[in-house]
């Protein structure tokens, strides 16, 4: 594929030391990642005072949490954070999970 | 489900005169919606200066054009249009198609 096309299961690529993101995208207006978690793996809650982020679950059962909100995220399921809301996943699954995660403003790009 | 948590699919609705775009999310950050199109529909080729793209195929076939370049999308793939890169999206196929679309920033949140 081009660099504009991808097969995002193809990109998938875990690590056996901590969530892995793979990227797909990223320019100061957003950045889009595989986000590839092995059962037990983590990211913390935090927020982002100024992105809003999209969690759109690909495959596996990963658990999300927005705000007060903590849900079981299933292939076809999407959560969203706003700018400002705490939010964090996690696989507590006994299966591999991953999800693609867009984040807009890029948070960090070129900084 | 709450507002910050999406049944992709069941958000999903086809209108008979155009494609139908089902907003799930919108900032000035950016816009996530459901793009369903019937055989036949299109989003024409357009470009936006200040704004990037993601198209990700849900269900059927989409024929998306980055650039030069025109391709068949289906479930699991993604193509990305960068600010200021021409893009579209079509259903030639003879069954209804859905996208996940990501843009941001919003190119006209609020106005």
């Amino acid at each position: 594929m081009t660099d504009h096309f991808h097969d995002v299961h193809a990109a998938a690529a875990f690590r056996d030391d901590k969530l892995s993101k793979v990227n797909l995208h990223e320019s100061q207006h957003m950045f889009c990642d595989v986000y590839c978690l092995r059962p037990g793996q983590v990211q913390k809650i935090h927020a982002h005072e100024g992105s809003d982020k999209i969690y759109h679950a690909l495959t596996g059962t990963s658990r999300v949490t927005i705000g007060d909100v903590t849900r079981e995220l299933v292939p076809g399921e999407l959560a969203i954070a706003p700018a400002g809301e705490p939010h964090g996943v996690e696989n507590a699954s006994d299966a591999e999970a991953t999800l693609l995660v867009v984040m807009a403003p890029h948070p960090s790009f070129g900084g």
